[in-house]
């Protein structure tokens, strides 16, 4: 059985154990909540502070030029291309994740309708995060498309199908928001590609948390979020990534349908026709929120503190032991509860979170599944996880407790303890 | 002639001056340049400073409840609300200018279509702003209708020829960033809704700056900017309003086509279909960035203390005579050096900014205008006012001098010292 001891010694031995020293963290919490708003980088609050005072206060517009404010979105897409296996410049760090899918997505359909006009489904799985769906919906009804939701392990067969009406699109979430189940994007994007269908990743709890290796699978487009695993602080600005052979269609002038100032061609010239500009800079938009952005640089460094120990490869190591080791913990410790695994054991197709279900009948009295109850205890004893509901017993979906493990500032300790407050 | 020392005593006078004190600007500059990032409050540095060690860093997840994150787009709206005439409940503040544009241009393109289908043409200014028309361009190409661009003073004309095809939307700038002429909101809207066109009001160099009446002048759509005369910071979140009678529409669920989760009926049950939310909600898509957000939240405190001073009516009277002095100054001291006013001296046509267009050939040697050159002679002694390219002489656009006056806190000697600098 492992110990407490065991726990504090894999803590000892741990090569990225300094990064902890990058956050400040209340003390005492345990914060297993980072997939939904990241930790603060300690030197957030000097970063901050210097953009409000000195780049705005004092320099104010000249600031655009002196403190690089034009090309942050390209500077920090820079930073977040090394953690999702994208080439420099192919990324750019703007506006929210539903906006960016938005374009991405209508950009693709754009690319497929003028390729073939027959293909009108755009394919997803049924239980990906809502908000993707939202937005999938509002573009499949205004162009006439029909949104096609499976499960993930029906994908394969919806593409194939030669009966089912050509796949356009397929929009995949790579890890799963309530159970962390994790896409095989190289495998998924083969079969995709093979049957004609382009490709739009979301990665908002994949970078950062898991290796991503858009290049290397050869997607198509990607989007991802900043304030998750890339700890950009609340509501930071959301990523877009899109593969070189697809970022320059002048034939497809619009296919980027918010075609704002920030991703003209020539940007200050103020000619009243727009001209996209080439590779991703066409994805901007608007003027951005500076200070928010700036923000998220101070999460983006202590990625580049973690190249030195290793870098992505490292945290995925670390990762899974802490997941392999809470697992083992909750079912060592918590037997009998009604407690089930919600997340694959398989290391390849899991992310960097651990959710359980909880049986309806389960809770106080017989009453519902108390994981509401649950998860609310375990916050007050300084625990931080997610309450996500499921159906009531009234469809497949039971209620999940769901934790989040960054391995920039978590560790095996801090997995005895959570575990510890689970069981009592 | 005005001298100096009438200006100090302007100032002296001034009932405004005390709003000066919320605001930190460098020591002896004059800063012109409030409608292209205004200054920094005082408070923003507290302010930022506490969202985030306390509210990230402390409280973390539990601010979206404890600190209010998921209702501030509406909070802050409602403050921007008062300054334009619009109703509490009736605003939100989010994403940026451009991006709100595109959902209400959106909007009101599908309402229009849906009334009569006949409709085909989206009207505007030439010289309206440039990312404005490239958002239309794109929705117009999109949609197969007709972005026509007239002069201003020819689109009551357009509005009512029959021979023209119909006008859906008119879509208009209040105040013109080239040269601060400024729409007649009032009757432009009641022109447009005669020729059953709807209205939508960019509000970007006129909220904070004039008073703006939308409920009065019953228009149907406004957008508008946070980082210029509302001094939210750089790329501080932008807002958008929609005329109550319009904002509830269960039959055209897709109006507002960027259907994300933070602008759904229930954003939290996380139901696998999008249904829009009520009121102005609807205009909300993704997490916005809360850091950004609550830098402007001190802006708008200034307008609330300003309130007790007289409020927007008392900012108009102080704009006002700061421009008139301005224009008079100019005329009176730089006379013979090829300056034109291109702003309206009228004061129901002139926004708070005033802009001088330079000859060709007036420059050095009778090389070009030399406006920029003057533009950059005034930044290095700290006056800090906007240069705009012409068109070199191939067409009508002279090289344009740009001022703007922030009567929050531009004061009348401040136009002396400007006026002097200038004319050295």
């Amino acid at each position: 059985m492992t110990t407490l001891q065991d726990c504090q010694a894999l803590d000892a031995a741990d090569p990225l154990r300094p990064l902890r020293a990058h956050f400040t963290l209340p003390e005492g919490m345990v914060y297993l909540d980072g997939n939904s708003l990241g930790a603060m980088p300690s030197a957030a609050a000097a970063r901050v502070a210097d953009v409000v005072t000195r780049e705005w206060g004092r320099d104010l517009i000249g600031s655009w030029n002196s403190a690089s404010w034009f090309d942050l979105p390209q500077r920090l897409g820079n930073r977040v291309a090394t953690l999702v296996g994208a080439g420099q410049g192919e990324v750019v760090v703007t506006d929210s994740t539903s906006v960016n899918l938005y374009k991405v997505l209508h950009a693709a359909i754009a690319m497929a309708q003028q390729n073939d006009p027959s293909r009108r489904v755009v394919l997803s799985e049924r239980a990906n995060f809502p908000t993707d769906l939202y937005i999938a919906q509002g573009l499949c009804a205004a162009q006439g498309l029909e949104l096609r939701l499976v499960d993930a392990q029906d994908i394969p067969a919806a593409l194939a199908d030669p009966h089912a009406g050509g796949v356009a699109v397929l929009m995949l979430t790579h890890v799963n928001y309530r159970t962390g189940a994790m896409f095989d994007m190289q495998a998924t994007t083969a079969a995709a590609h093979a049957a004609g269908a382009l490709t739009i990743w979301d990665l908002a709890h994949s970078a950062g948390a898991v290796p991503v290796d858009l290049q290397g699978a050869g997607a198509d487009f990607a989007i991802g979020c900043g304030y998750k695993y890339l700890n950009g602080g609340p509501g930071a600005p959301a990523f877009v990534w899109v593969h070189p052979r697809h970022a320059n269609r002048p034939d497809l002038k619009f296919m980027q349908p918010l075609s704002g100032w920030w991703g003209h061609a020539a940007p200050f010239a103020f000619t009243p026709d727009y001209q996209p500009a080439t590779g991703i800079t066409r994805y901007l938009c608007g003027t951005q929120p500076i200070i928010s952005l700036s923000a998220l640089q101070c999460g983006l460094d202590v990625f580049t503190a973690a190249e030195a120990l290793g870098g992505m490869a490292a945290l995925r190591t670390k990762s899974l032991a802490l997941t392999d080791l809470f697992i083992q913990l909750v079912e060592e410790r918590c037997a009998g509860h009604g407690l089930g695994l919600a997340t694959p054991r398989e290391h390849a197709r899991r992310g960097s979170q651990v959710c359980w279900t909880r049986d309806e009948g389960a809770g106080v009295h017989g009453q519902g599944s108390g994981a509401y109850a649950i998860v609310q205890a375990l916050i007050a004893r300084g625990v931080i996880g997610d309450f996500r509901k499921g159906d009531g017993g009234n469809g497949p979906h039971k209620d999940i407790l769901r934790f989040g493990f960054t391995p920039l500032y978590i560790g095996f300790e801090d997995v005895w303890n959570a575990v510890e407050h689970l069981r009592q």
